[in-house]
């Protein structure tokens, strides 16, 4: 039989016997790349459930495998492609020498050995995201990474010419996360079907074999995942949502369907560094399903994902419980959690994990108040949830004659808010690796920053003409205090119109209260008499 | 040996045989009264830790005791009340013969049995509070119980005359919950040594015998709290606390010493209907103690208490995962959560629990910034959290030359918040017993009550001389939604003034919008244009 290794960049063949084995050389692929292991196997019955299929990966040389000083195994489980092909795909996380093998119930998948040269990341790979600092993200080389997310729910099941403007607007936007779903979804302005279908069967009859996956419906989407990896775009999989409502059934299916699905999903994407998990959205809403179901399928990939992906799960109106140890951050839609930082920062306190406010509602013109932000309001709630140390997500739903919504389909971005987004984007880039955390949250939630050398104060709809300069002390156990003597720059940032004004001199601390430093000389900081304005400043050395 | 029945108001005797059992008629208590065995045992050795004894209640009379068929029995500890006297307290849910039998390593307490009469509860006795409708409270008999709770941390540890004080303060108080610690504190305006210790030891020399109760202790706390219960104020007892930084060492014994109390308070007090188990104040400012410690603490206390006592853990700058199966209820300090109601309404999502604000800052004029609210932003919190579903407590750190500040000592209110929270809590009083739930938070927080029954809309620091009126539809899958026709009485609220004025004639639906409804005349309401007002609305049969 044959087995093909594809690497992002190489494709390599080996021969291997029953009992011999052949390794070619060259067989390489990044820290952090996508090693994929291509076999052919049985084709008869149903190859999707009668054949087991997995791989354990190993650091170091076969001739080190298994030995007992070895390193830790990891087993990775398999796939079938369809037309004969298995494949068993791997993110090595670390560079060196690894050697596989395989199991498999199927004699000519089984014990098939090998070994793949790991090597240094390329310029643009910084592995997966992970969770750092307890409320921030950072991907696996350490690289702070900022999530500036949008949502376009089923942009990959659109006709391929609105899929390829859609990545084209994505690749001038700010966005570095877009969240969309596996499934198909039928909602409002988007009842159009799909082309493809994740099950065989029929689609007019909605008689679908759950157990018979269709692996062009998943190979595109693997497609469209890697197109965003180019982009530096972090893929927010929605795995399972509620925009069904029967029409095709993908809500309701057996709990034995839901579970395989997940276990194909992982062993399909999980070596892709850029796939992040929200195993639902708005998870109560899906009326076929209880709670407890999405804890079984949240622990489910918990197991299945070696590659420990950033997984959670979206709420409509009631929230899951973000407490649980398998939730890395919390994934959360609130209406009105971001209208202020003092609001954005509770959810923090009660997860210690990362917030991101995935949906604040949209920017757009739709009768739903759900979508008819305003440009400025929807900037304003980024930035206080950026001070409150959380995360928020951006969503565009301006009418269109047709039906061409990004919320849903992509396409191209009509609003104002991206390029404020991007200039968000650019403070955040500019900012502590540690994130931004509040300084003083019960009484003065407009402070962020990391104290006493980086503060971040939004303030937001007033229009003041003047701030005056005031650093509070962080709560206790949270950073240093201020101190007398210490001296700053001010730049004044004008979030709407993206401007940065450096205020000329220095400010130097002296304490004011039990509670507050200020300038030394009283001076304070002009402002222009204009909402959305934010203070920078930056501790000299 | 002698065993003496001690109810609230009957005291009997019995003599017991080591095999024979007489009981004397009479020995009666009422549903949810405290019933008490006493005995006397061994005094030799530790009897605190030497003797092991409980006794085992069921519904039924001693005939049928043991049968396969009986109702289910409830094992209770006893603890040892020095000079020889065990006892065993029981609180019975229901009325009728019960029977119980002790247990006991000394042979002595061994094997005694007997029966008690449970009768119905007199008309102030509504048995203990437990969750009711998810965020809310009722009595065990289902009467709603609506907290207006206050804090005076040691008042029990303060000379006999000021507790006498306190306690007249109270009676003619609104509050009906005081949160209190068993342990004497030490902090700003409260240094002054208790009267009595917990433990046998040397106070001089801080050295304690973590295993001898000082059982005078105790027995003056049973005393205030049943001098509470009189009143009808349930007493939100705070088991452990950090203001002793080692003083007495009480915020950081052994493990074993922590369990061993845990294990006595709940022996002598979860007979006593009007307790609450706070399990810690600021818990997360007690240095010696882990996260892990309070887990323990809380499983220990939840498995102990037979008698489901509302349990819950206090906060300080750390919020507790009051998600956690042995939480009851939401126990929370916030400087900033009821500033609005929309802040207010979160941690009821994340809890889905009822959300008490034990701590909101205090009125008061002290220098540290959580003593100095005003009496109008107190009330003005507290109304926030009613229109959130939520509840708030009071506290009050008026600087005095005596150095008896309510919030830490009791003594007399100086402030002007406690007449306005009497007149929320008649207005509470005259709310559905279902409670105020948020009718659309997401949009107007300032909306609660029942939908479509009971409104009830708090506008807060607004001062609008017109209100217009609207009724929202309440959330998927909250309540009913208004309907075209329905009439409703309109009254304003004055909830710092105190007055109920009613609006002449009735208001009557007709759909506004896809979002609210509103009079079908176009009518709005009048408001005096001064902040603090609220508009209740109760629909017309």
């Amino acid at each position: 039989m044959i087995c093909d290794m594809n690497t992002k960049t190489f494709w390599l063949c080996c021969w291997m016997g029953a009992s011999a084995l052949f390794v070619r050389a060259g067989n390489v692929v990044e820290q952090w790349g996508l090693f994929e292991l291509t076999c052919h196997g049985p084709t008869n019955g149903n190859p999707f459930t009668d054949v087991q299929f997995s791989a354990r990966f190993q650091a170091g040389g076969l001739s080190a495998m298994r030995s007992s000083s070895g390193s830790a195994v990891v087993q990775v489980r398999g796939f079938y492609d369809g037309d004969g092909i298995y494949r068993v795909r791997f993110l090595p996380d670390q560079p060196g020498v690894w050697s596989y093998e395989t199991i498999s119930t199927a004699p000519e998948l089984n014990g098939l050995k090998g070994e793949l040269t790991v090597v240094q990341p390329s310029a643009s790979n910084h592995g997966p995201v992970r969770v750092a600092h307890t409320y921030h993200f950072a991907y696996a080389d350490g690289t702070p990474y900022k999530p500036i997310g949008s949502t376009c729910y089923v942009w990959q099941l659109q006709p391929e010419s609105l899929q390829e403007q859609t990545l084209q607007t994505l690749a001038a936007s700010p966005f570095n996360k877009l969240r969309f779903c596996v499934f198909p979804k039928r909602y409002l302005w988007n009842t159009n079907e799909p082309v493809l279908y994740p099950f065989v069967g029929n689609p007019s009859a909605t008689n679908w074999d759950f157990a018979r996956f269709n692996p062009k419906y998943f190979q595109h989407l693997e497609r469209r995942i890697s197109d965003l990896q180019k982009l530096g775009i972090e893929a927010d999989l929605i795995v399972f949502h509620p925009y069904d409502e029967g029409h095709w059934g993908f809500d309701r299916m057996p709990s034995g369907a839901d579970d395989r699905y997940l276990r194909y999903l992982v062993a399909r994407l999980a070596a892709y560094r850029n796939v992040w998990w929200s195993l639902a959205n708005e998870w109560d809403f899906m009326k076929e399903k209880k709670e407890s179901d999405f804890t079984r399928f949240g622990e489910l990939v918990a197991q299945e994902d070696y590659a420990h992906h950033l997984l959670s799960i979206h709420n409509g109106s009631k929230l899951f419980n973000h407490t649980l140890p398998w939730i890395t951050h919390a994934s959360i839609q609130n209406g009105a959690a971001v209208e202020d930082p003092g609001r954005a920062e509770m959810y923090r306190g009660v997860y210690r994990k990362p917030v991101v406010y995935d949906e604040v509602k949209y920017e757009g013109d739709i009768e739903s108040r759900w979508g008819q932000l305003s440009a400025e309001e929807l900037v304003f709630r980024f930035w206080n949830g950026t001070v409150a140390g959380a995360y928020v997500g951006h969503g565009e739903t301006y009418q269109s004659a047709d039906q061409v919504l990004w919320w849903s389909k992509g396409g191209v971005l009509k609003g104002q808010s991206p390029a404020r987004l991007a200039f968000l984007k650019s403070v955040l880039a500019d900012a502590p690796p540690e994130g931004i955390e509040p300084i003083d949250r019960w009484q003065h939630p407009e402070y962020g920053g990391q104290a006493p050398d980086y503060y971040l104060i939004y303030l937001g709809k007033q229009s003041p003409s003047n701030w005056e300069f005031k650093l509070p002390k962080p709560p206790q156990g949270k950073g240093r205090p201020p101190a007398d003597g210490m001296r700053f720059t001010v730049q004044i940032l004008d979030t709407w119109n993206m401007t940065v004004t450096s205020v000329p001199g220095e400010f130097v601390l002296k304490k004011l209260d039990n509670y507050f430093y200020a300038d030394k000389n009283g001076r304070s900081v002009p402002l222009p008499g204009k909402p959305y304005q934010a203070i920078r400043l930056r501790r000299l050395p």
